[in-house]
């Protein structure tokens, strides 16, 4: 039987025009969808009307499947002879677990391929009207996971370090340890630099708050935002007010 | 007279197929686009064959317009009441110079709207087997920008800062001061940390040269890589074994 092929593409940030062309493609050719929380329903409607569409997806402290479980679902179907397309928000190299699902998908003897998504990193703080870049005042950006102290022994992140070193410090997945991460960075940058946490960034219900890296944890706290939300450090945040009238 | 509008959209890396669905749609019902050297050819052809085509493409030491005559130009075609997208190789805010141009437009009465692209940062090296992030070995990656030194008086990257904070660093533009950006990052950074360029990614003619931080840029040179090429540095590049069988 002709051995099938697994996708592993990247659904963007939240807007569901933000998907690639190809990721698009992929999406209405599929036999199996294996999907995330994060990948909007609009995207699932685009498959075809045969198509299995799986849903694999982890809300905070509740997994439908482990990842190990994952892994040997996307084999089992590609040795089916299925064209399998993994569906995840976001990029999924950008913290999506895409490359541990890649190297086991290629260990058991399967093709696989990824698709690069537009990366929440950027495109989140990009429709609240913050460029992470900027010739004016960031020649630097780095993305950082605010989840790792949860999955590892030893924390490998340094935030002071990385906070020093950067014009501009991006944190994905930290809303929850947003007053543990933002005091770390402290050692590392002045209080009064910007920042802004983005809630449910560029869907139409996005929420932006912003102050310093001093109060943005407590002005966080004080709104309510919830995961998902995305933390932008640094001077760019300032940009917002020049990039943002008229829309 | 009808006002018209500005949307700054990112074409992705190279191959034409990464593209947002957004940004494909925005190009097929444009008036005029105003277009970069990185953009494919592929894309301009899904334009509205009377739509006004502008090239003001930068190669390197050679600009067909200067920024300050792009930005005008943007305006001038809006308040003509026409629907102008200013399409860019990459995602406009990632060393884009989107912000620039955004700023200007709005300053100038126009409205104006910003559609992220996928960003060569991370899916160059994708499409070349390295994830930027993983689970095993990297929880944060930084970008830069190598070609600050030509822009700025006073140099804003401190190259070996970044190296030591972070686990992967990207690099882009940086190919033409590859010897000197990689000798900066060695006062941070082991050099026998895996590295690799990667030339020309996402397209057919993708070329890419593995090797150490000590001695990536003596290899390049030796392959005689060109621009646009991406520099990777990181333990990630050593999983490109694992995720490029049966590519």
């Amino acid at each position: 039987m002709k051995r099938g092929k697994v996708w592993i593409v990247g659904a963007g940030p939240g807007d569901p025009e933000l998907i690639t062309v190809k990721g698009l493609r992929l999406i209405r050719e599929a036999d199996v969808i294996v999907y995330d929380r994060l990948v909007h329903p609009a995207l699932l409607r685009e498959a075809r009307s045969d198509a299995e569409l799986i849903y694999v997806g982890k809300a905070p402290g509740r997994h439908t499947m482990t990842q190990d479980e994952i892994n040997k679902l996307l084999v089992e179907k590609a040795l089916e002879g299925k064209m399998v397309v993994r569906l995840k928000g976001g990029d999924p190299y950008v913290f999506g677990r895409g490359e541990e699902e890649c190297a086991y998908v290629i260990e058991h003897g399967v093709e696989c391929e990824v698709v690069p998504g537009v990366s929440s990193a950027v495109a989140v703080p990009a429709y609240a009207g913050i460029p992470v870049t900027s010739r004016w005042c960031a020649s630097s950006f780095a993305v950082v996971t605010g989840m790792e102290a949860a999955e590892k022994e030893k924390p490998r992140v340094d935030y002071a370090r990385i906070a020093a070193a950067v014009d501009t410090i991006v944190v994905l997945m930290g809303v929850s340890r947003l007053e543990e991460i933002t005091r770390s960075m402290l050692r590392g940058r002045a209080g009064d630099t910007p920042a802004a946490v983005i809630e449910r960034g560029t869907l139409p219900e996005q929420r932006v708050v912003v102050g310093t890296l001093a109060d943005i944890a407590s002005k966080a706290r004080e709104a309510g935002i919830q995961p998902p939300a995305v933390l932008v450090v640094g001077e760019v945040v300032r940009l917002r007010d020049r990039l943002w009238k008229l829309r």
